[in-house]
C-alpha cells in the first residue's frame, strides 16, 4: 500500500519534533500502522530559519494555504499554534475534506465546538492528544479507556511551567519570581509567561478534558481561572508542614447542582501521588465510578512527547481513513447529538476545604475574634497554627485550615476578617482538595 | 440502531461487575457507543448461587457452548477464566465468527498466538484490556497512545496481592506469611495463592505487555519468574534505609543482545513514583524513546475495575463492527506479519544492579575477604552497611549494594561467597533497578 500523504503546517518545536519521530521510527510506525507515512509539504514563516529537524525530501513553503489546498495531501498537520492563523487553515482544510491532526489547546478550546461541526459535515477525522499533556495518551484514556464510567471528577497537573515553579519554590525555598526568571532562562517559561502562570493554558486543557469526560460541547469561557503568581515560599512551606503540597490543579467535577471547572492552585495531601509529580512533568488523575481512581502520567511538553502524541494521532487516522465515520470515535468522547448543555456551577457556589494565612496583630483575643466570625457562618476549622513573631516583631502568622464550605460562605467570612483592625495586609486563601 | 448483543460466559466476580456496570451506565455508554449494548445470554456452572448482580432479563444455562453456538450473540464475553475450558470456548466463538472480550490473562499469554490466527483467519476481534491491570488501560496506551514510539522498557507492579504484602510488610513491619494470612481473610488472596505470590499471574501479564510494546509473538515460557516468598521483613527495612523500596515487578527491556523478560523483587529508589504506588494498586510504567517515561495507575483487580476495561473494550468492538479487518487495531498492537521473533536474552546474561545481605561471623578480615571476591570478579560496589550484632549474638549482617553486573557474574561471586566458612545460611540478593 502506498504511503499514506500527509502535509505539514508549522516546523517549530513540536514541527521539527514530529518530523524527526516519523523519520526515526518510519519502519516501527509502520509495522503498526500498516502504511508508511510521509510528509510530502511543510510550511514555515521562514524558510531560512535553522531548523532542529532534516526537511531535505520534504517541498517547502511559505505559504500555509498551499499545503491545506495540495491536492496529495490526505491528512494536515497544524501544529503552528494560537488561534487566527492556525483556525483559518483547519477551517479551510476540513473544508478541503482533509482530516486535521492538531496540538493546539488554545485552538480547540475556544473554537471546537465549530470545528468538530465542520468536521461532521465534511465527513473527516479531527484529532488532537497532543493538545492536553503532551505525550500523555489522556484524551485516548478517557475517551475510550474509560467509556464505561460514569466519570465523577478528574484533576490534572497540566502545566509544566507552573509546576516547574512550584516545584523549585518547595525543593530550594525560594521565592516565584526568582524561580520563573530561571524558567525563563531554561527555556521552561515564555518571555511573556502570562498564558502558563496565571493558568490560561491549564484552562485550555481543562476544557477539553471536562468535555470528554462529561459528553459536553466545549465552555472555555466557564472555566474559573487563577494563577499562582499570589504563592508565597510562607505558603508552600506552611503546607508542607501541615503535610500538604501546593499544586498548580484544573479540576472539573460533576455535581449533583452542576459542573465545577477550575484552574487554581490547590493544597493536596502529600502523600498523593499527584503531590509527588515534580518538574515539567504533567500528570492527570481521574475518578471513574466503576474503574475508580487512575491516574496517567508523562512529559507534558518539548518536541518529542509531543510529537509522540501527534503521531499516535496520525497512526489512528491512517487506520480508520476506510472506516464510515460512525465507526469512528467521536471527537468529543460522546456521539455529537448526544452532547448535553450541563449547568455550569458559578464559582459561588463550588465547596472546597480552605488554607488561610493572615499576618495579625500579636495581642490576646485576636484568635478568640477569628474563630468566632468562623464559628459564626458555620465554617468548621480542622486545624490552626499560630506562628510567634520573628525577633523584634510584632505580627504573628495565623493559619486555619477549614473544613468543606461553599465558596461564597468562605468569601463571607474573608470580608468580616479584612474589616477588622488587627488584621494586618490580605488574608491569603488557597483551596484544598483530599482528591478522596 | 438496535442493541449489540452480547453473550456471557461466568457469573462471578467479573461476570457480575460486567452486568451490573453495563446496567447501571447503559444510558452514558449509549451516548460514547452510538448503540445501546443488550446481554441477551448467560451461562455459569451453578444457576443457584446467590450473584452481585441482577441477571432478570438475561437468559441463563450452565452450558458455555449454547452461548458461544447462539445465532443471536455478535459479541462473547469470556470471564470464566483459566484456560481449558475458555480455551475451547474462545476458539469455538472464533471459528462462529464472534467477536471475543475477554479479561484472561492466562489464555491470552500461553494460547494468544493461536488465538489471534484464528482471530485473523475468521476475520473477528479478540480484546484483552482486562488481562492486563484491571481497569488501568494499559493495553490501549501502548498499543495505540505510544505507537510513534520505540519502546525501550517497561516496569509494572501488575500484581495487587503481592503488593498488598509487600505495603503492608513494610508499612507495619510484618512478616510475609503474617499478612499473606490477613490477605486471604480480606479476599485479596486466594486459598491457594501460588498464581500471586509466586509472579504466575504477572509473568502472564509481561508476556501480553511485552508484546505489544516490541511487536513480537506471545512467550510466556521465556519469562524469568521468582516470587516474594523470599522477601523477609529485614530486607524491608534495610531496603528503606538504603532509600529503596521492594516492589514485585515485571520487566521488559529491549537491549542490544536482546529482550529481557523478567520478573522478581526489585529494589527502586524511593522517589520514584511506582515506588508509592501502595496496597492492591497496579502501575506500569512505560519508556519510549520520544515521549520519554510514562505512567499509568490504577486498580489491578475487582469486579468493576475489571468490568471498566471489559465493557471498553466492548464499546471499542461495537464500534468496529462495520470497519474493514485492515482498519482494526492489530491484536499485538504491530500488524501480524510484521511480528517478530526477537532474541530473548537468558537470564544470565541480563545486566542489573543487586542488593546482597549476608549473616558472617563477626571477626575481623572477613569484609576485606568479602571484597576482595567481587573485586577479583569487577563487581563494583555502591554501598556496604555493616551491622553489629544484638546483645549477646555472634552474627552480622553485611550488605552490599553493587554497580551493575551480569546475572551469571553475580552467581559467581555468590558461589565463592557461600564456600566461605565464615558466612552462614543463604546470601540473600534482590536485584536494582534505577528505572532511568
Amino acid at each position: 500500500m502506498d504511503p499514506v500523504k500527509v502535509g505539514l503546517l508549522g516546523l517549530g518545536t513540536v514541527g521539527g519534533g514530529t518530523v524527526n519521530v516519523l523519520q526515526r521510527n518510519a519502519e516501527e510506525i509502520a509495522r503498526r500502522a500498516g502504511r508508511g507515512i510521509e510528509i510530502v509539504q511543510a510550511s514555515a514563516r521562514d524558510l531560512t530559519k535553522q531548523r532542529i529537524c532534516d526537511t531535505e525530501n520534504i517541498q517547502l513553503t511559505t505559504d500555509p494555504a498551499e499545503v491545506v489546498d495540495n491536492p496529495d495531501v490526505e491528512v494536515v498537520l497544524e501544529l503552528i499554534g494560537g488561534d487566527t492563523l492556525a483556525h483559518e487553515m483547519v477551517m479551510r482544510a476540513i473544508k478541503n475534506g482533509k482530516h486535521v491532526v492538531t496540538a493546539n489547546k488554545a485552538l480547540i478550546a475556544k473554537h471546537g465546538n465549530e470545528i468538530f461541526a465542520a468536521a461532521q459535515d465534511n465527513d473527516v477525522m479531527v484529532a488532537f492528544e497532543a493538545a492536553v499533556a503532551g505525550g500523555i495518551p489522556i484524551i485516548k484514556s478517557i475517551r475510550e479507556g474509560l467509556a464505561a464510567n460514569n466519570i465523577e471528577w478528574l484533576a490534572g497537573i497540566i502545566n509544566g511551567t507552573g509546576n516547574f515553579i512550584l516545584t523549585a519554590m518547595r525543593e530550594e525555598g525560594r521565592d516565584f519570581a526568582d524561580v520563573l526568571a530561571e524558567a525563563q532562562r531554561l527555556g521552561y517559561a515564555e518571555a511573556d509567561p502570562t498564558f502558563d502562570v496565571e493558568g490560561i493554558d491549564a484552562a485550555h486543557k481543562l476544557t477539553i478534558l471536562a468535555s470528554i469526560a462529561f459528553g459536553m460541547p466545549l465552555n472555555f469561557e466557564a472555566v474559573h481561572t487563577e494563577g499562582i503568581t499570589q504563592v508565597t515560599r510562607e505558603d508552600v512551606t506552611l503546607a508542607e508542614e501541615l503535610g500538604y503540597r501546593i499544586k498548580h490543579l484544573g479540576i472539573a467535577r460533576r455535581t449533583p447542582t452542576g459542573i465545577e471547572l477550575r484552574v487554581h492552585p490547590t493544597l493536596i495531601p502529600e502523600s498523593r501521588l499527584l503531590a509527588n509529580v515534580d518538574g515539567v512533568m504533567n500528570a492527570v488523575l481521574v475518578q471513574g465510578d466503576a474503574v475508580g481512581p487512575t491516574l496517567y502520567y508523562g512529559a507534558g511538553a518539548g518536541d518529542e512527547p509531543t510529537a509522540s502524541a501527534v503521531v499516535a494521532d496520525l497512526v489512528d487516522v491512517v487506520r480508520s481513513l476506510a472506516c464510515e465515520p460512525q465507526s469512528r470515535v467521536p471527537h468529543l468522547a460522546f456521539q455529537p447529538d448526544q452532547l448535553e448543555k450541563f449547568h455550569l456551577l458559578p464559582m459561588d457556589e463550588v465547596e472546597t476545604a480552605f488554607y488561610l494565612r493572615m499576618q495579625v496583630v500579636d495581642r490576646p483575643g485576636v484568635l478568640a475574634e477569628l474563630t468566632a466570625i468562623l464559628a459564626e457562618l458555620e465554617i468548621s476549622i480542622e486545624a490552626v497554627i499560630q506562628r510567634e513573631p520573628p525577633q523584634g516583631e510584632s505580627l504573628v502568622n495565623i493559619i486555619f485550615l477549614t473544613r468543606v464550605v461553599k465558596e461564597k460562605q468562605m468569601q463571607r467570612a474573608l470580608d468580616r476578617f479584612e474589616e477588622m483592625d488587627s488584621i494586618f495586609g490580605q488574608v491569603t486563601r488557597i483551596r484544598v482538595e483530599s482528591l478522596r
